[in-house]
């Protein structure tokens, strides 16, 4: 296998790589039921561009399908090889480059880290605000769409991507707005950018993303408020969005939630439907809009602010939201979790909750509720015996049921885990079939041997 | 033609237009060389998206060009009939549809522009930013990409659309996020909508588009400031935006086109390089806004502001940035006017501006220089008499010459004109030879006739 032999540098086991290419079709043959959620046939971690770009044109050459793999952080089973093949470990490419302090935008190739970057970008001002959580590699969160906490005032991965490099699946190279291209906006032909954010892995291999930053507030003010019920919780959430309050963070938590995150962090909040709030600005800014929230909380029968003016009352309250899924866990200990979102129109918020409350409930389900309320997104997080295949089945019709009720009123089976493998008829049902023909026409003009993460998404 | 008998509503002349579809190919026959930039075989005003639906089944049927036609303010010869055909205009589309407060959304048909829909909205305390200039249609603008004065705050068409009604090439009825659907976000599939985006026609027809509101501002104030030079007026848009300033318009107006406002509005400001500004937010918002503002301009050597705080100081001082397009024309009466934009990263926007000068200058043509600066887009208002052909072919060669140097620091031959017929040279060296070939699978796969609005972007 010659072509290979340029790849000595690929890692360290590249004659298993090249045997396992070559075989890839020996070895499928010969299995009569191949299994599903199988590991891939061999495992490659790139450096260059160039490899990634062989490796491609290799394995197209030769019918074998290719994963791309990021920090594997995603939710959806977006990264398992269901008919095998390479999975190409993108983590090792971790260069950060052509920061432009005064343009708000750097290049990141695929391995680099959202901590990763914002620890590099200290120095300068500015930060990357998109937050899903994870500590998921920057080009994984393009493929995902990701978003997260700051969405409602920063936007998603969709807002913040400016350009990016992509390896297609014959292995030439990508330039979706054009090579060392950065303006802030464009109308220069399709829109290629947008069409690869959110395309999980399925269209190519996302190497390098030039990414929008945004300048570090001069201050930031945390607050965390309990309502009486839901339905108040969220009518603050519109009227501080209808007010132009550009709050930087609201968060949601059901009573399970806090509870659990009360036991799982010795606090002692109300077990009540509470917000996690955040405001970035001015310090003068920042007061206005902390007494505007504080009046239109208030209105909706709210209690009063738990605040946190300083650096480390700001990271112990918020450690609170962002230990949520442990707390999640630690209520059922030695259980798996499985999150499931959806996301739905801010009005039809409140029934949503109500009725998917009621629902875990029918369905002898724990699933605390928290979400990214201001865009009307939500998960679920069940806790789960992975033993236990008849719960597994309860869960699995759970989240079915959920997506299906955010459809019902207009919003979307996933507002930003993806579709992966779990979700493919949800969305077949959320698009139509004309919008799923259309997406599985591009996919096939863009890939059309179906070797780019077969099995995901259409 | 038995198809055609449902599209008696189509229009009042029915017949000559199912005559156009039906001679189409026996009168294109006929023309040994058929004219450049030719008009369109006939026209038609459907008023039902059943009528664009069947219409363009018909002529994909026949293999007849279609050409979407919106208000017709384009400015890159997006709707020219260049291979004849039938033109639809969609203007008796006009209806809007699901205003929804708490969600800040709404519906509106092909026809609607701008002006009608803030119009509709002003009781609800919400409007729609995006501001290309012209009173537009608002699908028009979504096929664009339009942005304009505020984009630097609410973002260009692309981040204002959530879904998309879209008639394909072959009369299917594509929902491009699903039917009815409207999250704030969305990770579900490819980005249908997004692709639509910017297409300028040639993938379908967007007979519907969900946009997203904006809460009418307490406060609006605007203010003007000369600087001594390019490079001034740009460090402080620079800074602004690194202070985190929230600025709702920053304008950019050069001392040619200072003094043809002057002239054609009766006014007296500084013939220099000079600053438009304005500011949203709460009253409290807005002052803090303004002095940090003040302070960053006086500290790069700019003139004290003109203030405008009441409706119509504010009207009147932006009549001079509105008319920017007709104190131009004044320039020399009796011409026409060329207008051509380029967007570059904002650090290496004065160079090109400065060179920008240098280039009219020598090439002894008209063109002041405007532009959405905080977005480092500008335009170039080129007056020419088009009965001088040296004169014409002056001003392309200049035009051409502006997009390369656009391109030759990392920027974009077109930030908001779009590509249509004009700039597909331009497109080519901006996104090199493997996006360009991208682009045409994708329009291959949606379009496999080539009938939506041939001859356009590729």
């Amino acid at each position: 296998m010659k072509s290979m032999g340029k790849t000595d540098s690929l890692h360290g086991h590249v004659t298993n790589l090249t045997t396992a290419i070559e075989n890839f079709h020996v070895k499928r043959l010969a299995m009569s039921h191949p299994p599903r959620n199988c590991p891939p046939d061999a495992v490659a971690w790139p450096r260059t561009v160039e490899q990634v770009s062989l490796l491609a044109a290799t394995c197209y050459s030769r019918g074998v399908p290719v994963i791309p793999f990021g920090t594997g952080t995603g939710l959806e089973g977006g990264v398992t090889a269901v008919q095998g093949g390479v999975c190409v470990n993108l983590t090792k490419m971790d260069q950060i480059s052509e920061l432009n302090p005064e343009d708000f935008t750097v290049a990141v190739e695929a391995g680099v880290t959202r901590k990763a970057l914002n620890k590099y970008l200290r120095e300068s001002g500015l930060w990357f605000p998109v937050d899903p959580g994870a500590d998921a590699s920057l080009c994984g969160m393009v493929a995902t769409a990701a978003s997260g906490t700051n969405a409602v005032r920063y936007g998603t991965m969709r807002q913040n991507v400016l350009n990016l490099q992509v390896i297609l699946p014959d292995g030439r190279v990508l330039h979706t707005a054009g090579q060392s291209r950065r303006p802030r906006k464009s109308a220069a032909g399709y829109n290629l950018t947008g069409l690869f954010v959110g395309s999980e892995g399925t269209l190519g291999f996302i190497t390098q993303a030039t990414l929008r930053l945004h300048g570090i507030p001069e201050a930031t003010v945390a607050a965390i408020c309990a309502f009486p019920n839901i339905q108040a919780a969220v009518d603050s959430t519109v009227q501080v969005l209808q007010a132009g309050l550009p709050i930087a963070r609201i968060e949601f938590l059901d009573e399970v939630m806090m509870g659990a995150c009360n036991r799982y962090s010795g606090l002692s909040y109300a077990e009540l439907p509470t917000l996690f709030l955040e405001f970035h600005g001015t310090q003068q800014s920042v007061e206005e809009q902390v007494g505007a929230t504080e009046a239109i909380v208030q209105s909706n029968g709210g209690s009063d602010f738990a605040w946190a003016w300083e650096p480390e009352a700001h990271a112990q309250l918020w450690a609170a939201r962002h230990n949520a899924w442990y707390a999640a866990l630690a209520l059922r200990p030695g259980k798996k979790g499985y999150s499931t979102d959806v996301c739905v129109p801010l009005s039809r918020l409140p029934e949503v909750l109500l009725e998917t409350k009621k629902d875990l409930l029918n369905s002898n389900l724990t699933g605390p509720l928290v979400g990214h309320v201001g865009d009307g997104n939500f998960h679920c997080l069940l806790i789960l015996d992975p033993e236990d295949a008849e719960e597994k089945e309860r869960v699995a019709d759970f989240a079915k049921r959920l997506g299906r009720r955010a459809l019902a009123v207009g919003g979307t089976c996933t507002g930003e885990h993806g579709i992966g493998l779990g979700k493919r008829q949800l969305l077949r049902e959320e698009v139509g079939e004309v919008a799923l023909s259309t997406m599985r026409q591009i996919k096939m003009a863009l890939d059309p041997k179906n070797l780019m993460n077969p099995g995901k998404v259409l």
